[in-house]
């Protein structure tokens, strides 16, 4: 008789998101005549910017054509947009990585869900708290984080970093040594960034105690600050002990195209094995890679004209930021983030619960967050607005809870 | 300090696709004036459909404009494909399967590596041999295979179901009971087929000792033949035993296009569990969906325009088929498949070795296939030849291969 992988039943609830959408659904149906603002799950608004949209079109044609046809995609990516990438997101940045060392993916859910993979089942991961729940779930599936206690809704073998206001969101070093450590910045869900002293820290930790460190720079691209690093591999060091995650999903809008990769430097090696060896033959395996057409309209977010375009579209959603940030401010809300991100971070009033918050602003102000507790046991308290609605959303929604 | 997956150090030599491509690419260097043609990789070569070209165009459209932009696609696929499916695959051929149980992925080579996830490591899984290596390859990586024996080539706890000329490429049912069936039908490499009454018996079986059958029906399209099951949905009883894998690869042309889908009916149960609950689970931490643009071009794939050209698509290359097979016989060589599957099989001259005919084969008439034994110990002494070249070069690989 076949048996089923019993870890999956350790996992409490639903998929965050999931829960959420069934949450706003039962809500809708209750309500037809509502109309409601999500303002909850991070998912772009902004229809993709034209240089993008002409290269898809283009990409299309080619497809239509024997002569320019294009079947499986090359393992690793193509090298017209490996190439892109390892010169406008490292090279032009001083980042010593080449284009062999890019894996492309379709997104950066897939690559946080499956990166685990390459690594032991005895490892022990660190993470923020809170922070985006894919990197705690998908090592629950594989059996690495211990027994889950439903009280403290803490996982008995994984180390926590607390982010809280109390150290201004910024994780400090664990004093139990972690095989595996799992970054976000600028942070999913609190915004929160550190600048290049901090990340050097971290980099010389994982090398000093021989931690590898899965560094999530999704964000990127919403750093206004100076003295914010956009990549790990601006920290020396790096490439000894630090996978990169990157998406298209919030820069360019590719929530609905998927696109992303990752980043494994070839020094990167656990004695003899380099973890890049791993991650190409867990990627030839079971991977057949990300369709042309996407990842033509890739190299189109790094044309004149797209850089351009996406840098609007990225200002437009940072003012939206500034609006939510400014209005629960005026609102006498506790409030963090919106700076580096596009995402803000309120403490819930009266020491309220993330999610009783979450249903008091969905039933009087119709507007849909995302509760804190979803991301961590020290997210409880604390909830999340996102600035990726539309500005007359933004601006309705923060009239809506100015008015509560 | 971190500790590797050794899973994946047990694996011999790279994917068997990716050892192909490093042997041409080397030849084409060393000899940059012979015209290699690669009857190798089970890649299509046609363009992708007018019907299809359009909706992507229209889909393209739709994603530059805020009213009708997609951005997340639903965890499970959009509802409109999956209704799609389920009448034109299912309903329409009388198997009783719902849109609710079709998850929409990006290819049957992620979802056929991925499906093992929600299984446990203590299961035992039995193969077709010779078959698609990603079955035995990602059950290696998860450590359910036991130690390989580089001389057999045979892994210690694997159940081979050997599928050769001796019992016309038909496994038998195994002697020691698995707990996960992987059956593939038309089968990769080696283009045979069962009919109802023997899919019937494995699906009995299957319920009888309580395995599930992971029923990989990639080349579905194919099937001329009147009483060959298109899907396993047709025999009775499968709701309760089997997984099935689609993918719009192979009959729409869409290896670069990515898509595909896994049908996991409700009743299919471990005690309480609902395997179908599980794959939803990890869908929904792992994964975010196929692109909006390509879940709507998959429909097109089943209007009346689509079908139209698909079906002649399909009669395409199955005339190469029939060209190798016919040009192979008159050739001398011992020869099955083709007439179900894309997939042409032969035996070796003088019982040479699998890779060395396929060296003699790219050094002599400069043709590329695909060595029987990367399929499995008992493929050793077999190749495989597929159908999805241009009509052109399928007739001149075959008048190369008939010079020799």
């Amino acid at each position: 008789m076949f048996k089923i992988n019993e870890n999956f039943l350790k996992l409490p609830g639903s998929y965050l998101f999931s829960t959420i959408g069934k949450k706003v659904t039962a809500f809708k149906e209750q309500n037809p005549e509502k109309k409601i603002i999500s303002l909850g799950i991070g998912d772009v608004t902004q229809p993709l910017a034209p240089a993008i949209i002409e290269t898809l079109h283009g990409a299309v044609d080619d497809m239509s054509n024997a002569e320019t046809f294009k079947g499986y995609a090359p393992d690793l990516g193509y090298e017209f947009l490996r190439t892109t990438i390892a010169q406008n997101d490292y090279k032009d940045h001083g980042c010593d990585i080449s284009a062999d060392e890019i894996f492309v993916s379709d997104g950066a859910k897939c690559d946080s869900g499956n990166i685990q993979e390459i690594f032991s089942q005895e490892n022990k991961i660190a993470v923020c708290d809170p922070v985006y729940p894919v990197y705690v779930d998908s090592n629950v599936m594989a059996g690495r984080t211990g027994i889950y206690d439903t009280k403290s809704e803490v996982w008995s073998n994984v180390i926590y970093m607390p982010c809280t206001a109390e150290n201004n969101f910024a994780p400090q070093l664990p004093k139990e040594t972690p095989d595996i450590i799992y970054l976000c910045f600028p942070n999913n869900p609190t915004g929160a960034t550190v600048n290049k002293a901090q990340l050097q820290e971290w980099v010389d930790y994982a090398n000093k105690v021989g931690a590898v460190i899965i560094y999530d720079a999704a964000y990127e691209a919403y750093i206004s600050e100076e003295d914010v690093p956009h990549s790990i591999y601006e920290c020396d060091g790096a490439r000894t002990c630090a996978i990169e995650l990157r998406s298209f999903s919030k820069n360019a809008g590719f929530t609905g195209v998927r696109l992303g990769f990752t980043v494994i430097p070839k020094e990167l090696k656990a004695g003899d094995v380099s973890l890049h060896s791993l991650w190409a033959r867990r990627h030839g395996t079971k991977y057949n890679g990300a369709p042309y057409i996407v990842q033509k309209a890739g190299t189109a977010v790094y044309s004149e004209a797209g850089k351009a375009q996406l840098k609007e579209q990225v200002a437009y959603y940072m003012n939206n930021a500034k609006l939510v940030y400014d209005g629960l401010k005026s609102a006498g809300y506790t409030v963090s983030g919106g700076v580096n991100a596009p995402y803000i971070w309120l403490q819930t009033p009266n020491k309220m619960k993330s999610w009783d918050f979450f249903d008091y602003l969905l039933e009087n102000a119709n507007v849909v967050g995302t509760p804190g507790s979803g991301f961590g046991p020290s997210g409880e308290g604390y909830f999340r607005l996102t600035a990726f609605g539309s500005y007359e959303n933004t601006v309705e929604a923060m009239n809506r809870i100015k008015a509560l």
